[in-house]
């Protein structure tokens, strides 16, 4: 082996590695018909970031990629069905720079598709080692219906007050995202290490992990939609404060003062709405206490990092993969 | 054993059986949220044909009941999850005699509840016996997406012209059912025998008998739906020729005469255009090519389950099942 082929492999090669054995298995399946919507929406992207985690966290535990495949494939194929199914409820016009299935379409073609895509990953998912197949079945059936519920959640906060009777908590919001987002990064790291074979404790504490590490991103998310900057994030500052989304920042400044829409300036002035909401989050510490759930959230991530990490035998790539995914909680600003 | 216990058991105790399987199944989900529409579908009813016929063709086979138990559940809720969307494509108001989930909760709801009644059914199929479970995954999944196809070629086929290029064929109708129905009763039976660890050979008839057998019922429906007797279908005569629906019947009519369109009354009275149509059907024999499509089922059905009964261990329950089954589609006429 010359030194040249030592050169430390970058963790986004694993996007790359799922990205080439996406395409194989995608090639098995028609091009055409209800096969159509979904392999326009997997082929215009996506960062990988599940699959990814899928691959690291099985070469981690000691295992092979190869062995970790049919997992990541799931994830990867389930997160995307999610996608597509999301977008009829959002009625959503684009995503990933593309029309979604439900525009381009229509409602009952992206149903069909989603509902097509749910099998693909199952049928992805055969193909995992058969030592493991029941429990890497048990997770992710398990996470699937959890989403489900997460979606469930969420859809049911729409609708609820901002205040009084039936007014969503920070422990609600808390609950909805954890549901919604984090049980599949969670999912991803443990099935990854599950098809490795790893011993109880290490799929269990990645499992926290992902959990943690996802709760923490989505919260960030809320932190940096009021406060981020927009030359970094690529978004328009208060895009959810205009959109009156329940996020922790909202739901917190409403427990802490119920009264507060009766002094918001009316729809219109978008500037004036935004300002407004952000000298309240500021002034109700709800800014504070997000702040501080996020790094309560980033340092359980790194607490469950560190109780496994002398025991994970794999390759440096694999490790630093895991060691940045939660270095990057802390200092992100995208 | 006394003579009382040993009075034959009738076919239809497979789906009471089944019934109190499923409660126990379903009581381990919760009963709120997305649960509501899922719970109000799988309790109002249902002839449970499917489940029934997994826990028949594992008894045949030699197997129990228990064994077979989760694929029955499996097959009965995916076929439940595909109705939930189904009344969303339709926009139908009515399902077994309820408001559909559809209708009741809305779109939204509807979707959702689906997917997780779509993995409900997954996490039903885990506790499979571990020997059979790949097996059992691979023609679980395969059907579900086989389902997908034949929803998607139906919705492709209302949308298709009845005459000139684009016109759907008889061959092709009979591939849309196929996908849309047959392959699950197959996949039914199939998933029995393989539950009860039956030979290949077993496996592979018993799915050649159910793919024959849901052609055969699917095509009676089409000459029922003309020429049946009211007071047996409980149906309204000409229902489908009333809503231009693509039937065999008419799909063949459509290529004996491509201008038959032309002559038909116009629509506002219903009793003259049922009439015209059923005339139609019978001068271009497209009656007696539907019946002898349905004879050549039934046939090729029989042939399937005569190849095999010698084979089958099973006790008689099971397989006087199963041979009323290749009987009554002979005979039907509700």
């Amino acid at each position: 082996m010359n030194l040249e082929q030592q050169t430390p492999v970058q963790p986004a090669d694993y996007a790359a590695i799922f990205e080439v054995a996406m395409s194989e298995f995608l090639a098995r399946y028609p091009q055409d018909g209800m096969y159509v919507p979904i392999h326009a929406l997997l082929q215009c992207g996506g960062k990988r970031i599940r699959p990814a985690m899928v691959l690291a966290a099985a070469e981690a535990s000691g295992g092979s990629v190869e062995a970790a495949m049919p997992a990541a494939l799931a994830v990867e194929l389930f997160h995307n069905f999610t996608l597509l199914h999301d977008d009829i409820m959002d009625e959503a016009p684009m995503r990933r720079g593309q029309p979604t299935a439900y525009a381009a379409w229509g409602r009952d073609a992206a149903i069909l598709s989603g509902d097509a895509l749910h099998a693909m990953a199952c049928e992805a998912l055969i193909e995992a080692p058969a030592s493991q197949l029941r429990p890497l079945l048990s997770r992710f059936h398990r996470t699937a219906i959890e989403v489900c519920e997460g979606q469930q959640l969420d859809m049911q906060f729409e609708s609820s007050p901002d205040a009084g009777p039936g007014a969503v908590t920070p422990v609600d919001y808390i609950e909805m995202i954890r549901l919604k987002t984090a049980v599949l990064l969670a999912a991803s790291l443990s099935m990854g290490a599950i098809s490795a074979a790893a011993p109880p404790h290490v799929v269990d504490e990645l499992y926290a992990f992902g959990q943690h590490l996802g709760l923490a991103f989505q919260l960030q998310d809320d932190l940096l939609d009021a406060f981020g900057d927009p030359e970094r994030t690529g978004k328009r500052v208060g895009g959810d404060i205009l959109a009156d989304k329940k996020t922790y920042l909202r739901i917190h400044a409403f427990v802490a003062d119920p009264q507060l829409a009766s002094r918001a300036p009316l729809a219109g002035d978008s500037a004036q709405k935004v300002t407004f909401f952000c000298t309240a989050f500021l002034r109700l510490k709800s800014v504070e206490a997000l702040e501080a759930a996020i790094a309560q959230e980033a340092s359980q991530a790194s607490d469950a990092l560190r109780k496994i990490s002398e025991a994970l035998p794999g390759p440096d790539r694999a490790l630093s993969f895991l060691t940045n995914l939660a270095e990057n909680i802390a200092t992100r600003t995208t």
